[in-house]
């Protein structure tokens, strides 16, 4: 509710709507009146006065001049500021009717008095449940900072040739003013601000509880974000989906069950559990989106991305100018350089996989000499540093993809991050597993095959948990020592001043979104699914695995990271696909390893030829009736799919009637 | 264009817009005046005079009345009519506004002034490119028949309880009047008229030149709709398609090259070329459907369709009284009585099939105790027969798969196409393919296969065009002998009286759809792609009966069945998806086929693992390649992406303008 975050400081004008609005960190708007800060703007300290006051005027002025109508003031610094402070820090508000205005025009759903959600229209706003008298906890404060975010990327250059003072920031009709500065550097940040109370009651229902419980996703949605709140629900649902499977692996750990036959049975559990839980993960990431508004709403026209450049020509969608760059040439980046470029990588990658096997046999050769308590630990070594060797190299790839990715120039966000995710999808994929599929189809040694996956899982897992939410931490504080220090001081006191809270989160580290996240899910899936059945143990120490990530997630977001602008999202994208893809691999290499089992093997003692067969034919059943089985079952839930076809209708009917209407007011003249 | 069936006889009315629609088939209106009839409605002779009386007048009321505001006259009939004539048959037609109005109701699009395709509107004629003047010749004829016959099927009960004079005949507020009186059986048939002319000129351009060209598919469209034009796309697409193939297997026959060497490189190059073509197939369908208007569309809401029944209650989605069927019962009598019956068909097809395989060697047995002539001939007859008892089993099947799939009682028409294609499909398939399967499989027997092929394919092609085209004729010209001279000599005589024409028609048999058409190509379709590397020649076969097919399709559409009511389609539907699994199983056969080839095999002369290992990685990689290949080219072509991008940009935009426009309307009180 946006009233959870409001006033506990009345303003005059409390009782006017607009002043509701109010809350502790308030600013002086320049008519006197105070706002309630969103979104932090920084700007180089050394930014001309001209293009600051040209930017501030254009997020003034009216929307009927072609401004953003935002409240907007320069932070004053507060006690303790000193001069090396930048002084281009501001504080952006809006009234409380500009911000229903910019709901209807991101296209927010909220939930109609008839329990549907529907897209919000200010003409409409008394008939949507939550709006109450003047409807001050409609919005959420993640949804007003969205809203701001959203009108100012859309503040458009008009007819300006350049930003004023800067001859070489080159404007043209239409372009967006903000991705302009940003991209020529003048404008470094643009974030949201934090809400104290409200991130503390969530911190303490989320990861500061010690019973366990399910993660509060209405409240991180609520705080951070639909994106969000999907990667810990899939997080959460992952986790629990993978328990009955680390149930039934406890007891081959535990007596030693290390024959065939059974590992079989589990590994034919595992394939069908793998396909059931992506299909019912879809059915119910749609119920969570429909009850979150998201599902339905339609995605906006998407601009050019900030990084991207080419000649100004017209858009042929838009009719817009707008710098355009010629795919032929985008293909022949593509084709020419990056390919080669990740097909390299994959060879280099190859080389240390043989570099490892190497030290593997050196080691074993010299546990085989002299066998002592010493020379059996080493033999875990060479797994260990091949496995802190992977991590490097994913590490260092990801830069690299990112910088070919961005070199590729691709017009739309979308595109870019498909490709990027396609790329480092790719390397990590074939840099994690390929020597597992070595060692499991070219050495065929189940045991070393056992023992490198239980040491690559374990030590990514844990090299994981530090590089993602210790490092940063730790960082941070050496970094923010003294300001911490003084954080810490303040925490509980409310009046904190508003520029040292700003001065607080500007310096935190950007959270870059849940690709790395999501990434190490779609790695962990694979240790699960693709060996399954030499290693049930991988279950457990997944989930053992995901539910301190979940910790040490809520804990990245609520104390490391700058607070991420919400994203809105339906579902899970592209990694869907992703996990899709591994577990449709998991059964090839599932009922090889089934086909390569002794026990198995004995059922066909005479001729292998039909033991292949078998299993081939077996393997093809298995992918035919996953297909089937993905066909068969809804992706969305059949009272949600009531629901939306309803609305539809009834949009429909609407349509109708009000053309029946138009149609009987026309006189039929020649009739 | 719609003048082009219009008007040799100048009705009095002629100059004022609506007199242009009148032709030299019109009918007298109540008021006098003249219109052009389009639709013809048949009821039983013996229906009750209250309820004509009270269909009529609903189909003339004003549509703000609830009625249909058409325009309808009972048929006088001619000099020759008899008593057994049924008096009571009536022709449907419109006024020319009234079909505008109706066209912007069905959601027809249209090409605009800047030769993008948008929704028609009546505010907005003028602005549409082929609306000249009063815009006569802008809708074709097939267009304002599916109008009317939208119009029709939309014309809903009010407050009647039942049809006036047959208490029985329930009706509740919002049924379809015209689908209750067809599924009680007093509305013998609604048909949309032939139009000579264009009929005339159509069949020559299509069948009656001899000179080999291209199908007039817009002209196809212009007079049969565009679920039609597109199967006629699809069906001379295809045919190019396996030009190549054919030219290809050409020289295998001529050459006799039988070595399996070659073959390998016909069905290698085969798997690629049939992803690639069903792939541009979309594409090339999506620029087809683009250009009819039909891509973009919406689908209007269904009804239910007329054989559904169930107990009265109210539809979630709208809110209306409406009988329901509940699922689980439904699912109850797919599961425990439709999926048996379809297993019994299967055992019962492989019974037949193993009779096939004994009446075989009992041929071969005579023929190698007396090898002459005649017994060689003799081996031949056994394939024969199958064929043709292959060809009955299907369509006795087919019968008993419209009954059961009819008794499922799905409420959507188009759940029950689904259900009905799946039931057909499968059985089809296995009564077809089975038995080459069983020869390549499981006997191993390469010039069995060829054969039977050969035979299955030549038979299954005669058969099925004597079926489907000579049979319907000629039984149509033994009906109507006397009928049909008249016909003959009047054919040329543009005066041929209304009551004749539409007495002519009314017998005519009705089209039943694409289904049965695209069926058999799907099954040709198999017969080429499944067993490629065995029999290259399928492919000339399948080319030969394809250009045939052309012309007896089109003879039959023109010539043997009523005219059928235009049926907008954006694609070839579940046809794509049935044509695509048929390639993904080709993929799997003919990795088999080549791995049992004496070639394939003598690189492995060691080990037949390896070769079983190898024939399956590759068959992996095709699939993977297949998928790949799928996803990566897009479905759409790009300049039409580009122009249907513009629409969705500019209706956006103009929602943005016109809340703009509003909001600042709006008094701003509390700023």
């Amino acid at each position: 509710m946006f009233n959870s975050f409001v006033s506990y400081l009345v303003s005059p004008q409390a009782s006017q709507g607009e002043g509701k609005m109010q809350k502790s960190l308030s600013v002086y708007d320049s008519d006197g009146s105070t706002f309630a800060p969103l979104v932090v703007i920084e700007l180089v300290s050394e930014t001309k006065e001209e293009a600051i006051a040209w930017l501030l005027n254009r997020v003034r002025d009216k929307q009927q001049d072609g401004g953003a109508e935002l409240l907007v003031e320069q932070l004053t610094p507060g006690a303790q500021g000193t001069e090396k402070d930048n002084p281009n820090v501001y504080v952006v508000g809006a009234s409380w009717q500009r911000l229903l205005y910019g709901a209807e025009d991101v296209g927010l759903f909220k939930e109609f008095n008839d329990g549907s959600m529907r897209g919000f229209t200010y003409a409409n706003k008394h008939n949507f449940k939550e709006f109450q008298g003047d409807g001050d906890g409609f919005l959420s404060m993640a949804e007003c900072q969205y809203i701001i975010k959203h009108e100012l990327d859309n503040l458009r250059a008009k007819d300006e040739a350049h930003v004023p003072g800067y001859p070489k920031m080159k404007l043209y009709p239409g372009k967006s003013v903000i991705r302009r500065m940003q991209s020529k550097g003048i404008l470094v940040q643009v974030f949201p601000l934090h809400e104290k109370e409200e991130l503390k009651r969530l911190s303490f229902s989320w990861f500061k509880k010690i019973k366990l419980s399910f993660q509060p996703l209405d409240d991180i949605r609520h705080y951070f974000g639909e994106g969000m709140a999907l990667y810990f629900g899939f997080l959460e649902y992952f986790t629990l989906a993978l328990i009955p499977m680390a149930l039934i692996g406890i007891p081959y750990y535990l007596f030693d069950w290390e024959d065939y036959d059974k590992f079989t049975v589990f590994a034919g559990f595992n394939l069908v559990w793998c396909t059931v839980i992506l299909e019912l993960w879809k059915r119910l990431s749609a119920s969570l989106a429909y009850g979150w508004g998201t599902l339905s709403r339609k995605k906006a026209f998407e601009e050019p991305r900030p990084g991207f450049h080419g000649v100004l020509g017209v858009n042929p969608v838009t009719g817009r100018a707008e710098p355009l760059y010629s795919n032929a040439k985008r293909q022949l980046r593509i084709y020419l350089v990056s390919v080669p470029f990740v097909l390299l990588c994959l060879y280099l990658s190859l080389y240390v996989m043989m570099i490892y096997f190497d030290m593997e046999g050196w080691a074993l050769m010299i546990h085989d000499e002299e066998p002592t308590f010493w020379t059996g630990l080493l033999l875990f070594i060479p797994s260990i540093i091949y496995a802190v060797v992977i991590e490097i190299m994913n590490l260092i790839y990801r830069y690299a993809a990112e910088f070919l990715t961005g070199w590729e120039n691709h017009r739309l966000e979308s595109t870019f991050q498909n490709h990027l995710v396609l790329k480092v999808l790719v390397f990590n994929f074939f840099n994690c597993f390929a020597s597992l599929f070595y060692i499991a189809f070219v050495m065929q040694d189940m045991v070393l095959l056992r023992q490198s996956l239980a040491t690559l899982l374990i030590t990514s897992q844990i090299l994981n948990q530090i590089m993602e939410a210790f490092l940063p931490y730790w960082l941070q504080r050496r970094r923010n020592k003294k300001a911490h220090k003084r954080m810490i001081k303040t925490m509980e006191d409310k009046e904190l001043p508003l520029s040292e809270q700003v001065k607080l989160e500007a310096d935190m580290s950007t959270y870059l979104g849940t690709f790395d996240d999501y990434l190490e899910l779609f790695l962990l899936f694979g240790y699960v699914s693709l060996f399954s059945c030499v290693y049930p143990l991988a279950a457990v120490l997944v989930v053992l695995n995901n539910v301190t990530e979940v910790y040490s997630d809520a804990f990245k977001m609520c104390k490391v990271f700058k607070r991420p602008f919400s994203e809105p999202a339906a579902n899970i994208g592209v990694w869907q696909l992703a996990f899709e893809a591994m577990s449709v691999i998991a059964v090839v290499t599932n009922c090889a390893l089934i086909g390569m089992s002794p026990q198995v093997k004995s059922y066909f003692p005479e001729s292998e030829t039909q033991l292949i067969m078998w299993v081939v034919g077996f393997e093809h059943f298995l992918l035919a009736s996953k297909f089937i089985l993905t066909f068969v079952i809804p992706d969305v839930p059949k009272h949600i799919q009531i629901k939306l076809s309803r609305l539809e209708f009834e949009s429909l009917e609407a349509l109708k009637k009000r053309k029946m209407l138009e149609a009987s007011g026309i006189p039929k003249t020649d009739k």
